[in-house]
């Protein structure tokens, strides 16, 4: 059966309660619900996964590479420094998707770069919670080809 | 009835024939034909439109605001400079997915930078001819709210 | 008689719909009549022309080499890249005095370089509709020193 | 009765002597002379001042929030670096308009950038003296409305 | 029979009137039979065309890919600001030089850099009317190899 | 009561032992039973926190969301860096008194730009141990307003 | 007795009345009011000098070097480019504290650079007029040291 | 007798793995040990260290300067951001030289810049694993001075 | 009898006391007294003038037009910024030499940059008083020719 | 009888042999011997000059001011940093067609820009040794006038 | 027998006597004798070369093809600008290794850019003479492989 | 005796024929005759150099430390990119004034920036021939200090 690894970045806990206006009121909880339920209607399994830490999501990702077949990452704010992260994923071989709540080009100038862009297979943004379902939808496709 | 509007820019109607290692092999007929059949399948209404002329995809987009509920735009190159395009997205009051083909954030400098995703509700770069369907699944979903 | 040509460029089309916040509640052939009526009072003929098209705004200047004793040029977000539109205007020898309705130089970063205004006599911005009148005014100033 | 206040910055107390090629031959005397009939003209008071004391133009606008209801401001050299100016201008509620004889945008670098452009109503330049009645009757415009 | 097609970009139909002083007296129609005689005297048939508008260049370029063995492009402005017009030119498999009658690297900065130069075989300036005939020589050099 | 958490980022557990010169040579613990005494003299309570740690960092602003009603924080080099603490301390709504012992504008380059000050409060610079004291009269003023 | 200069730079004399929401309510006066009741609570004495005036500013910090044993100093607009005041300020040998009413961190991009930072003891910002009492704070402990 | 720390920074652990193109065949066990014997061949204790984790990088930094006499590091993608370890090897009073596998500035333009390198003795890179070892030669030598 | 002006800027005036080891120890009457002495020996007359402010060192260059031959300008910190300077000396029709006391190219970045070159004469810098001497000797060779 | 003077810079002597991907197999010699050729094809004599000496090449220029009618330039790498050389075209009044073999604009960036080519009469690139034979041809040409 | 070329660039002559401080009190004749008796130890033939001259440290390098095995190249101050011995040592097919005798890394920020690097195999920085002599060993190393 | 040695870069042994319009019309021999004649009356002795070849600069100036009390540098282009010629003046302990005959500030970009002036006692720019004798005089000066 296919597997999936949804890895949530910092603050990315706090959802619902954070900023509203920008990210939503549903919590992490509710997303990581909905995530999994379209998981199943797709018949992928999947596990999710937060942290506030990059070394936990470069462990994450790295651990991913023996028992995933693909990666959708919002990395948070690390999106936009962390070159460590970007390695990771470089160093598994599994197709990874960059998946943003907000549209980052309409926001603050240094959320305007991702580091962990070019070496993904594709980015999503500005979609709320659907970006993720959207993701998976394409991850799923690229592995069938 | 929900209708689209899904613009293609210049030099996607030598889609399959340009450099497909990038842009794959599939011609821009057929996937206007997928687009049109995922339409179907969604319940919406659809219209593709190709132009190699800035103009012509400016006024297309002017009079979408009389006629579509929202617009998919993969704008090629026009992306990294068009102003007029991005303010007449602006002008028009209708919610807009960008969709880019290839991966931007990994190829050449120039291509990092989209001068009209700061007036788009969200972007799906990277994923194929799959990223006009979940552009169209998204703007459904939005729509629908 | 002394004749000029009024360009309107990109999106002025929708003016009095697009924005109105920025751009005003006034529609283009509103505009247009108001700088007729303002040409006549001053004695002066005047033809006004609105395009989507780059090409076709060069192919508007080009002629008017030949019919017009000056230009008055709102060249919309033509103005922050078109260097064609900037060398048809250095090559037609007419004087030109650049238009905008809102003040570019409080808006975003890209709006506030104009690629076109050293080619111009000169340049208003920032005084609406009435930045048109005072341009003719001073355009006919100019001519018949 | 409307009352405006025309600020010459420095080094404009010698119009006609300097750079003629660039500033005209006709004095700052005979440029207000100018001002003031046109002033006359359109049913305005008037009052004009030259300073090369940044200082003393500070002041001169600061006073004016109680007497007068529009400024015309020709900063000269301060307008690329006087934030000092800039902050006046914010501080007072009264609108302003920037003007400049020569076409800033076609000499050297420095002088096409203005920092005090963002907190203006508008700007005119490069149409000589006609610019500074032109803005008066801008000005005039603005507070009738 | 060899078969190229040379395009003029955006006001050279100006040619002869516009700056003489940089781009010499002759017309476009003079300079274009100089082209056509020297494509009889080298044995290539050869078309000429010249338009104001990026997007019929475009459409000529991809048009060409069916009908031409090589392209000699001066784009004129576009030049410096055409992605879209790269696209075409990457998008068709033919051989392109590049030529600018003025030497574009002592004038305007902006005029130094050339999108389009990444993706011709080469480029030559500052020749005048020569450089076209050079090109035409060096592609059918380039094609014969 | 009222109560603060005071944040020390990394290497600052070495206080008085690195660079002395810059630093001073008053310990870490020293410098806490200080800010202890400080506390109890103006009537708040106080935990301070030192960790090396960016996630530990984040995880404890965001608890302190439910415990403290201001946070003081010297973040160290996370300073220059750590967008993921900016989105933390965004994300809670508690106000925030930036502090740094040595007055980082005097220094290298890359310490003049801290990434976190656009969300906080104010911050305070080079005035030593003494800057955390004033930090907590500062948010006690802001507190009880 | 211990002698403390307090500077106020351009437009703080309108403190009250510019932008309210930025700067508050209270006045100039009522803020020199809290500053010498301040000063008089800590046992210095205290003078506060205003002006719009650049070299007024400096003449007065270099009398200062004879009669104050510390200088707190707001240098409003002057903050970002009068390197003359820096040069002063390094002159003489007295500490310096600078501080700002607002945090110039979250507000336009130039106020985000002070000149005169480099030369100072330290900076407190967007503390509000508690920032000046602070300020006094500081200024006496360093002396005592 | 003389001690060495040998820090492998983030990704590191999974040499041999990772990108083998860039940075060989060998696993990061197969290095330890190569290490290690040559630590022994030249009569130092060594200790190797791991971690993705930025902040166990500092707290490993920050505990040897009790330990070791000299650290050799590889930090990995930290070397491009981390200025929370450069601070740590800053307070400490080890020599530190930095190693890096692969030629850093024959790769992306993000890893030309190393924010440790102005606080270690030296840099080694491009020589692969032997750079480990010749960095301990070095490091030795300058104990030994 | 030829005559010169010599203008000290911001803080000349605290030659002497002021950073000594970069000015030397020399005060502004004993710089004066051998520029003086100087100009005697040349048979040239001379007025040396300081101030701190920027507009009366502009009114002075202004007046200088009708009763100087030339003028010598150490302009201070006002050297890197004031634009008005600039445009002072660019009115009056006169030879001006800039002089510095110290090597401005081997200072604080902000130092190396000079708004007024362009439009001086030329420029003597580290060279100490004597600077200011041989600036005399060059501008009465020049007046002569 | 026209006279030419040929000049390959830097490592051009290793023709063939050098990076033949890029530079092609023919030797020097032999494009030396293709040169001549064609300059007594076309009736001009020709000397070739080859140095890996930024000196040398510009006494060679300096000396062909007495002996040619034109130059021809290869500068190799000295045509991005040699402003030497520049000076050394510029200072002597022959025409200078600067050739390169590859396209400098597809390489790397340091390649896209040419400090010579502001003083050259044009460039031609990449178009290989055929560019020599062409510069010939235009040279002569421009001579001829 | 493995042969070696050592080259150090311009100034290294001066060893010893040059800014002791960065360099060191060893003279260049030491630092060979140094290096010969390495090589001998190490089984390598070796031979060193000095120049202040560009041109000459380029034909070194070239007839270095033909004779030498690897180059340890130390270009002095060329290391930051001479893109010719950077395409010198590109054209050769040689294993290259840079050393610097102090840690560029650390001194002026023009000395951080090695336009060199990228072209040869690694670099050695910081570590003084010794620095050589690992360079030996990595390149015996690399031709053993 | 006191000996100076007088350097003069590339091209200008062309001085007289040269761009008489920036460069005067005397020539280069005339120039050290005045030289020469210069220092016989101000009572040092003096040697001038010419070479256009930077390695032949390098080898003079180190020369010189053994033989001259001072250096009168005009290096001529390598002004703007020689860091060895840097490298060589700070390695030899003289005093060296850097002399160019035109004002460099007022000219192209590229000749607003010296790297040897932060190792130089001081510039003279834009004064002539008279720039040489009045460096010889403050060379002079600072020599008898």
């Amino acid at each position: 059966m296919v597997h999936f690894l949804v890895i949530h970045g910092p603050n990315l806990n706090l959802l619902g309660e954070r900023e509203p206006a920008v990210y939503g009121t549903a919590t992490l909880d509710s997303l990581n619900s909905t995530i999994l339920a379209h998981a199943e209607s797709i018949g992928v399994s999947c596990e999710t996964f937060q942290s506030n830490h990059e070394g936990e999501i470069i462990d994450k990702i790295q651990k991913a590479r023996k028992t995933a077949d693909g990666i959708i990452l919002n990395a948070g704010a690390f999106t936009h420094y962390s070159y460590a992260i970007r390695d990771a994923l470089a160093s598994v071989k599994l197709p990874v998707i960059e998946v943003h709540l907000s549209n980052i080009y309409a926001r603050e100038e240094f959320r305007h770069h991702s580091v962990i862009a070019p070496v993904c297979l594709g980015q999503i943004t500005g979609l709320g919670q659907k970006g993720y379902l959207l993701a998976m939808d394409a991850l799923l496709d690229q592995i069938k080809q």
